[in-house]
């Protein structure tokens, strides 16, 4: 088994000083190999090793049969709160990091970088860099723009960027709309960042997004979260609106099939149902690692999905492999 | 075939004249039977006597094989905005609309009425008046009260009352928290309101409602939205937070198949699923009745689900009986 795991996170393990920004991410050594990201001393999460050293993750890889990791940014960097200037630099250092790591990896890994999505502006212009100065596959980015929806036409553009470069996106959970803040983390992460997830999708399906850009490639986190189970509802929709009022020539759930999605549902059946019906052959396998929530004993759950042997294979590999572009 | 659709809404004819607050409902009379439905001269919607009147209800029943119909109000006719002396004024006016026709309708109607859940302890006094002044079986409410999650400890008591006085809720999508204010009304409608729904499911499945109320009866409207996709996930995540810190003695999976839900996913394949397999005998026709967006031609609908005879006859009213708790 030759895995593509397309959802794992990396961290820097420390960062450049503070370019008088607030909220610019610090790192706090503790015991051992442990440090804890923080914001303004506010910690964030506690990290180990995992996130930012290749011989542990090597051997997690090895052990749970995973051929190549996708690393991303942690999401909580993505910091689309920064001032333009401070995003850049964050931009730098991270993708910067992501792209020795790939380099240091002896064929292991694919990188996806991070652009400042806070200006779409900039972004459209630092879009480039990613391929060309990191060697990176494609960016991640929030599933929400600071509060901003992907279907916002203020972000079309970086859309365009994007495909103009041939670089793949994946859109993470990111500090969803709903619910407020102040909720509990539990209903944050279980509901709230799979609902985001669908929103995201419902708002760039409803802009028509993959008819202006037949060709980019966007791939969603967690599953598509709840996106699929809209599916018939958006249709209705589409009808009753006129194609959202011209926005999108063909019914939601045609594009639904075109975007790909992540393995990252945690049941079997509801992976058997994305990988053969939902969306077929453009499921990839993302495990979120190495943080908590992560799925484990990946061969094991992908191998109790009811797949037939192509559906298998595109699942493992093949769909990863044309997100990415991958010979 | 005697089906019991648990939701379709009615609308009164007329309001009685504004109590001096904002944003109170009013009827402006147009050509024929049509009225349009204003909020401080806005239009809101386009009515016509469908909304109010009993005899064309009838005919579109029986002519869709609708043998009882569960009255709820347009949602927008919650008004969780208005002060507590004007919403129970509201509240009154509607509930005894409802009551008018559920009493001339010969025995074709049941009625889930509506109470000021902006605050919530008035909330609690005035529900037993459902039942003992209305004759109603249950009251609708919203999938959050005025940017409030059901799941709110504020809102914890109505639960209690309702549970303790017998009345069956159906939560509807209403204003969803996401995406904000001035999204298209087709990405409010498609995407919004299923979410919500299932944010709103998911608020209170985490605050582990059912454990304190065993015997309280919730139907979630357009088939619980997103909420069956997220269970795994929920489960996951009840596990890595010590049952929600301790608030959900049972994982998300099993609250779930103990909620009801209505079958209006516009689509015979995810009705078979809902109906089958997330929460088998817990599903009830509900169409949307008269808006445009309604489910027509509900008999092939229901008669396309792949269903077994018991579980065909579950979802064309058994499970409605048990939700109402009519004989």
């Amino acid at each position: 088994m030759s895995i593509i795991d397309v959802h794992c996170h990396v961290c820097p393990g420390d960062f450049p000083p503070a370019p008088g920004a607030r909220r610019w991410p610090c790192m706090v050594c503790g015991a051992a190999d442990a440090r804890t990201l923080t914001f303004d001393e506010k910690p964030f999460r506690a990290l180990d090793a995992r996130s930012w050293d290749l011989s542990r993750r090597l051997e997690d890889m090895d052990r749970e049969g995973v051929g190549i990791q996708v690393l991303s940014p942690m999401p909580e960097l993505l910091a689309y709160w920064l001032p333009i200037e401070a995003a850049e630099a964050l931009c730098d250092h991270v993708n910067g990091f992501i792209a020795g790591l790939v380099a240091r990896g002896g064929g292991r890994f694919r990188g996806l970088g991070m652009a400042p999505l806070q200006d779409p502006a900039r972004a459209v212009a630092y879009l480039p860099r990613l391929r060309l100065v990191f060697g990176l596959d494609g960016l991640e980015i929030g599933s929400n723009v600071g509060g901003r929806l992907l279907g916002d036409v203020e972000l079309d553009p970086v859309f365009g960027a994007a495909s103009a470069a041939g670089l793949a996106v994946f859109v993470h959970a990111l500090h969803p709309l709903a619910p407020a803040a102040g909720s509990p983390q539990y209903l944050v992460n279980g509901a709230g960042f799979p609902l985001d997830v669908a929103l995201a999708g419902s708002s760039l399906i409803t802009t028509g997004l993959l008819s202006r850009y037949p060709d980019l490639r966007v791939c969603f986190s967690h599953g598509g979260g709840a996106l699929h189970a809209l599916a018939p509802r958006l249709d209705k929709v589409w009808r009753l609106s006129d194609g959202f009022e011209g926005a999108s020539p063909e019914p939601p759930s045609e594009t639904i099939r075109r975007f790909f999605y992540d393995s990252n549902v945690y049941s079997p059946s509801a992976l058997s149902d994305l990988a053969r019906s939902a969306a077929p052959a453009q499921i990839c396998v993302g495990t979120d690692y190495p943080y908590r929530i992560q799925q484990t004993d990946i061969g094991a759950y992908l191998a109790s999905a009811d797949l037939s042997a192509s559906q298998f294979e595109s699942l493992t590999h093949g769909a990863a492999r044309r997100f990415l572009q991958l010979a």
